[in-house]
């Protein structure tokens, strides 16, 4: 099952949703593939340190250089646990691959627990990317969430037991307001449930066990390093200490781990793990205050994601450790590839909804707009004066570089090699379908820039399956009269159904018409439109968020109703196409998650905690 | 000219933006003016330190109460230097009101000797916001920032005079690269040079001189403390020292404070300021651990924007010394009023065009929406359990609790009733206005919510002058055949012109419309919709920006070409004629300004650095 070959199919749409996306700086990315490894453009003046080769042999408990700082991913976890951003399990493993391309150490893929589709989107990550050896050894732990129950855990490793390396992340609060109200436990028996299920995890043939004491910041100190002691003894190989409410100061969390450090039994024989959550900004130098006070796991999410005001996020703990590790911060080092960062925050961002604002430390749209100004200004032929690392260092490099322009003239070869080029390896016949639709928008545009074929290629790639797709439409609106639009749908079996409906507007009117073929009721829960590139006649990237009324389930921590939501997005140069695009897009989304979910149902019913 | 009263035109629309504004959680502000103080709706559980009202005597270089830090926010002017967020007078107005409001120590309203309308703009903030002293004899510093050069301090000191406090804010590089590359100075000169100015400054009656080694992060050390000690003895005021590059780290930032105060004579009777960006996102921290190691004054913008990855956030800095600073950091606290943080932040969001992400710390969407979660859970009594403070202490209030719905058979007086709960103060014609379009789209709408009121009185009382406006629009459009709109304008003078266009799309025909009409060359630069509230039928907001093409300026700090952008909102239920009245709105604004500008050309040539 295992493959080194990358499909092409990432949809960097949201990107553009970002109103200070700059057309005049943008940007573009090289799709690294394991087949054939491009070389990035001109890579002036990297001031950060280099990109370290020498990543430590894999250890569970143990890493054998002390500066070494491991990188535990959790965007697919918590940060899919943020309002509105469930993903698909293809959009997971998309993130995964680009996970496994940035070299984190380890993936926590998700709460195999939580549903049949958590559970077997973990197992494909397992099995795929927790597979993919490359040539120098490197494969990334993928570990699943588990309650304190033999379920939890059990589920967990029937989903990460496909992976070269497999771990279990298991939690328990210990915090005296969590044990009373939600646990309704004793202290000794909740070390006494750590200790048995920690010691379950490893019988299951799991030699990869973290253990997390949720809240440890507001815990009973001498409690605490108690219960750490006893979880080192049933067998955790990794102890992370999480802040849960994100309220701590760099200096008081930094002197937490030292404390756990000094004053818990076996913690040597250890690896000291970071969970910080971002509630008052904190969450970067909360994280660089653990690791110097000796934790050597950061648990990070691309652009920071998670729940309420996320968690501290991947870009801003690498690059922190990359230009100041050497010379600020006593050699502490990751094995990050931090040119795939970009990339990785623009497909996050696309598949979870949640945008990043344009002043977002290293990968917000102005973060390196400075240096236009720089390239402009003569006098200042000293980059470093203003800037601390390169664009490239992150994977960013600017399309008006290129030179390359494509136009209506262009023919089926060039399209290919500058499709090449952005990261996209199409075969013949995804090379037909995008290149009749170039020349629909060449017709119309006169320059189409990397930014447009992005734009179409993720609306015409990354499709769901197709229920329905969309064959006509013509609308009439205004002021004047009553806004009419008249769609014709082709289901996938062929049959073709024409509407009409009338409506406050074009939009709403067409999608009228589409709910009159589609007969399932769904509300609109946002809707949001951008164009892609600079000038009137650019594409246009609309993203729709629709939930079916009718089906929702069981938050699996917290054990709130919860929607499923279905994002779609659409790209034309008229508006209108465009926002019909997106909502059929997201309708055959749901449609397909619906058919899917219906055989898996029986899976779905969830205990609570044993 | 000093007026108490605040005409309540405050436009929120880019709430709306954020594709994960939740109308579920949705979410509206009170607008407190000083005519009549509303009372907020119940503020269950502050778990944060109460308000402090013990603000110390205002006397510039000394603070009475070693424990409070004065908030300095640069919003106006580091803020407005980021790409895009030019604003107008009108907006930049607003925005010091509101800082006021917020209780901010100082306000730096602008860079006066930039542009005449720069100086413009920080005049009428002196002699208004500047002469607004409150009950408790409170009122914000109003600062001017100045080059180190006669014309700039005397810019600055005509703009910022009519303030009760005014202050003068001037800068030089002391940092060997940029003394070698930008002035090509020696040290002596430079020194030379900021003392002289920092004379010339007080001889003009300004006894707030505040003075700032740009760079000062990567200064020789020795230096760095000598040029400070020398401003001193010249009289200045407050010394400020930016962390330009934004790359140190928390206990490396606040050791150059530590440092600072420890090696320059004379320190002990002045106010040592932060000034931190946001490179590697480390902002608040480093703000934290400065004020932590004697700083006495925090640099910090609303929203954290400014260049690149901006700067320090005002609501992270506050929250910070709000939440924890009783309890850790020594008792350290703000004059900071944290309630009206939620308004400054939707209005600075919306006039620099600067979204915030929905996981930003304290104002993003999601910041606290995991408080519905733990209402329906109604074993989790204790709030406390995952909160640190209560959506109130920031002035965030849950509109579904108000219970009060509008609809198609509600009255003039139920909107004007509505209308003021939620912020808005209407004169008799307002509400006629107001009251036709609400009317219009209850014909269509079942319930009107209070996002739906805010975007419509947005978009109705936040006008530039009218130049031109929409009267008729008529589109077809769709896949089988050519867009075309017609439009009729109606000039200011009366006169009707039609025009028709075809296009790409429905928007780009009715724009080009409308340029046949308009006739100045502009460039669409950004286009972005959202629909303010769930449902199709939903009011959407659509926001351009757009550049004249035949106009540009120097950037007074760079000497880059800039080109002033402008931007534009329109609500309509129907998507088209929201997008032409946002670009008609943004068309107002550009000549509007070009009117001005015209006007004050000959003071607009910017002299280089003497």
């Amino acid at each position: 099952m295992a493959t080194l070959y990358m499909k092409p199919h990432w949809t960097p749409k949201s990107a553009y949703a970002n109103p200070h996306f700059s057309p005049k700086t943008s940007i573009f990315f090289l799709h690294h593939n394991h087949h054939h490894r491009q070389k990035p453009p001109s890579s002036p003046a990297i001031r950060c340190a280099a990109l370290s080769s020498r990543r430590p042999e894999y250890i569970p408990n143990r890493i054998p250089d002390p500066n070494y700082v491991r990188i535990f991913d959790t965007t697919l976890r918590d940060g899919e646990q943020s309002p509105g951003a469930t993903m698909t399990s293809d959009e997971k493993i998309e993130i995964a691959r680009q996970l496994a391309k940035l070299g984190v150490d380890i993936i926590e893929a998700g709460f195999p627990a939580a549903s049949a589709d958590d559970l077997e989107a973990v197992k494909m990550i397992a099995k795929e990317v927790g597979n993919a050896v490359d040539e120098e050894g490197y494969v990334p732990v993928i570990c699943g969430l588990a309650r304190c129950n033999e379920r939890d855990i059990t589920k967990s490793w029937e989903a990460v037991r496909f992976a070269k390396r497999p771990r279990i992340h298991t939690f328990i609060a210990t915090s005296e307001i969590h044990m009373q109200h939600k646990l309704k436990m004793t202290k000794e028996q909740v070390i006494e449930k750590a200790t048995t299920m920690v010691k379950f995890a490893r019988s299951l043939g799991c030699d990869d066990v973290e253990f997390s004491p949720e809240d440890a910041g507001r815990s009973d100190r001498q409690f605490l390093y108690q219960i750490l002691g006893e979880v080192i003894k049933a067998g955790a190989t990794t102890l992370n200490i999480p802040d849960t409410v994100g309220y701590t100061v760099p200096n008081e969390f930094g002197q937490l781990i030292a404390d756990i450090k000094a004053n818990t039994t076996g913690i040597e024989n250890v690896i000291i793990s970071t969970h910080c959550q971002n509630d008052l900004g904190l969450s970067t130098a909360n994280t660089i205050a653990g690791i110097c006070a000796g934790a050597r796991q950061a648990e990070v999410t691309i652009n920071g994601i998670g729940e309420r005001a996320g968690n501290a996020s991947l870009e801003e703990v690498v690059m922190t450790l990359k230009c100041r590790g050497e010379q600020i911060l006593g050699g502490l080092y990751t094995g990050i590839s931090t040119r795939h960062i970009v990339m990785a925050s623009k497909m996050v961002a696309e598949y979870s909804g949640l945008v990043v604002q344009p002043h977002k430390a290293i990968v917000g749209a102005n973060a390196f707009a400075h240096e236009s100004g720089i390239h402009q200004d003569g006098m200042l032929k000293h980059k470093s004066t203003y800037e601390i690392m390169a664009p490239e260092d992150i994977g960013l490099f600017r399309s008006n570089e290129s030179g390359i322009v494509l136009g209506k003239l262009s023919g089926r070869h060039a399209l290919k090699t500058r499709l090449f080029e952005i990261g996209f390896e199409l075969d013949d016949k995804e090379l037909d379908d995008i290149f009749w639709r170039f020349k629909a928008v060449a017709e119309k545009k006169k320059n189409i820039s990397d930014d447009d074929l992005i734009a179409l290629m993720s609306d015409e790639i990354f499709q769901p399956p197709i229920v329905w797709s969309l064959r006509d439409l013509q609308v009439t609106s205004g002021t004047l009269g009553l806004s009419t639009a008249t769609v014709k749908l082709v289901h996938a079996d062929g049959e073709e159904q024409i509407a009409c409906a009338v409506g406050t507007g074009p939009v709403d009117s067409a999608y009228k018409a589409v709910d009159m073929i589609v007969k399932v009721p769904v509300t609109l829960l946002e809707y949001s439109m951008s164009a892609v590139t600079e000038g009137i006649d650019a594409i246009a990237t609309t993203r729709v968020l629709i939930r079916e009324d009718d089906n929702h389930t069981s938050h699996a921590l917290t054990g709130e109703t919860v929607y499923r939501t279905f994002s779609g997005t659409g790209a034309e140069m008229d508006i209108v196409v465009s926002s019909v695009r997106a909502y059929i897009n997201a309708l055959n989304k749901m449609l397909g998650f619906r058919k899917h979910s219906a055989t898996a149902s029986q899976s779905q019913v969830l205990e609570k905690l044993a």
